[in-house]
């Protein structure tokens, strides 16, 4: 039997602050607080950056919320544990994940929903439990992002972010199923339910986009059509399982009717993986009059609104969105895991570089500059 | 054994014909041409007036499709039958429908979807096979609506667009599943397939509203909110199954925040039966976060684009739409033809007048005022 663990301390360590929107992230000692009840205290061995890490880093929006340590998608191991919990212990493996499942509210208990009502997505910088901060400098609040922050050495989060996986996973690439290859996977088997010889449509070959493919692949689509203005995404593409592409900069017809083309009357499904409302759109105009299904994962840097002509949907089109692609963490990710430990999903080929964690903001750069997939940030240099 | 039928020719009959958008009919003799191949040409029994009739005559959109024969929830005897044509014999008993099936286009033969290629939705008032009326008055084209034109003693359709019935159906009430009724009956029971218990609102408490209240009531939902800015609305909405009224005239909150507050988050369903793209946005903000599922079943008289905040996507919302309630015509218009015989569904409640054929301008009136639901027109008077 092990000695009982001491009560844990606040503890400091090296953290990627971000004091203000779009500036350089700086390395800096935080005050790290002990975890509360229901929560625990993670080192983090991996992180990988995502898309929405860099949005919300140069969002103005929110310009009350800095200093702020970014990161989500992370793995690590548990440090210390908090009062009453009994799911964790110390040394246990985990991945973070940026919305939660209490597993007892009416979402959680419905089965049919991943959008706990008690861990939802953060907004505020905050915990959600009291929406107060597990960070300081020198006593001076530092927010959180998505109540995850994995850009510190050690970070807290609330017991329903946290997802075990077994010791021998691959930490340092298990860490893109805590968002968006996740995403793009559930979209496409979760969401949209993809069937066998069924045509897709892909707008937005990213990360989000590639796994999208990656699933639509595994299940049976007859043609995966991958829509980038970037044209390097092809051969990237072609790896996950894009069929065709066609780069809007280079299309003399509107897409949509290069797709209604090249699939006989429209994609049985449609994905929209940019970002950008405009392109929801066009991938509804792009699916089949008769039972096409748009989803829209894509988190819109700019204009929110959707604007769909009434007409699109009456032939009996469907439009969804998706957030992690509809799994329910904790639940539901475990057997992803498992699919990546059978070489059934693939997550290697996501990874275009690994960086060390002092050189974070090469990692926030080479996103900006969309001239990677995952950058994964390996905490201990 | 029956003697062989004469070749059918010319015959002059009356038609109640809109010389221009928003004109009172006018009870003219028009030449009908005998059905061409495939085409069946019908006596028309009786014939209802849908909301979309009237706004197609007010539509100052086509003025050259004027003058034309409006109509085209009915019922009818086959008068005569085309070339090559044996599904239907002369006297048979017959709807007429909006939207045909083929049955050999892809969509048809897929099951999947009620938007055949060959027979949809015509809107340039013309037959669909040769772009050309059936309809004259002295040597000048009379165009047809839908392809069905049933405010005419006879008219002639496709014979894809029509269905068989049996000859012991009231004729003067199954009319009413030729359109709205069964558009709403289709949303709840093929479209959105509305569960046991499930909580429901319904946007707009006209016939296609009060036919997804009556489907809803039949899937045993627990709660169904009616919203209607028409106070008499409710009473009549009881008689359908509508638990709850909301009138946005007299409601102190928003609407959505109304019906989160009825519903315990949220509608599991809603049905958008206005013909407002403004209330799609409504009704995709008054269902659950987490599995929401609002159906848009009105075409709107306005702005054609309907707005969605991306975030209401996001949690996890459908948002679809449905002509006809996704119901194929032949395939399936016999069984609800069947469920009314069997008194399983209600037609008689939504018969607010009975009108003589020479009076049709009195129905026109009546829908345009709101004072109606279904106008049962009688064209033997």
């Amino acid at each position: 039997m092990s000695s009982p663990a001491k009560s844990p301390t606040v503890l400091t360590c090296k953290a990627a602050v971000a004091w203000g929107p779009g500036e350089p992230l700086a390395m800096e000692y935080v005050q790290v607080d002990p975890p509360k009840s229901m929560e625990i205290r993670i080192k983090v061995f991996c992180s990988s950056l995502c898309r929405s890490d860099v949005t919300q880093w140069e969002s103005k929006a929110q310009p009350s919320l800095f200093p702020r340590i970014f990161g989500h998608e992370a793995s690590g191991v548990v440090e210390s544990v908090g009062e009453g919990l009994t799911e964790f212990e110390v040394g246990d493996h985990v991945l973070t994940v940026f919305i939660g499942e209490c597993q007892r509210c009416k979402h959680c208990v419905s089965g049919r929903s991943n959008m706990c009502q008690k861990l939802g997505l953060e907004r505020n910088g905050f915990m959600h439990t009291d929406q107060k901060t597990r960070f300081s400098i020198e006593g001076r609040p530092v927010y959180h992002y998505c109540a995850v922050s994995s850009f510190s050495e050690y970070t807290v989060v609330h017991s329903g972010c946290a997802v075990k996986i077994s010791k021998d996973t691959p930490m340092d690439r298990v860490c893109l199923l805590s968002c968006g290859v996740a995403a793009g996977l559930g979209a496409v088997s979760k969401v949209a339910d993809v069937s066998e010889g069924s045509t897709v449509v892909i707008f937005g070959l990213g990360t989000v986009g590639l796994s999208v493919a990656q699933a639509a692949k595994l299940r049976g689509a007859s043609q995966i059509i991958g829509v980038d203005t970037n044209p390097h995404k092809f051969e990237k593409g072609k790896a996950f399982g894009v069929t065709s592409f066609i780069n809007p900069n280079d299309c003399d017809e509107p897409i949509p009717q290069a797709i209604k083309r090249l699939t006989d009357g429209g994609a049985d499904y449609a994905f929209e993986c940019i970002g950008d409302t405009g392109a929801v759109s066009t991938a509804l105009q792009s699916c089949s009059d008769a039972w096409g299904v748009t989803v829209s994962l894509g988190v819109p840097k700019a204009n929110p609104e959707v604007s769909v002509h009434y007409g699109l949907l009456l032939s009996g089109k469907t439009l969804k969105g998706s957030l992690f692609g509809g799994w329910r963490p904790k639940t539901d990710l475990p057997s992803l895991v498992l699919k990546y430990m059978e070489k059934e999903i693939h997550l290697e080929d996501f990874v275009t570089h690994d960086i060390t964690f002092d050189n974070i903001n090469e990692a926030f750069n080479l996103m900006k500059e969309g001239d990677c997939l995952r950058c994964v940030i390996h905490m201990e240099n």
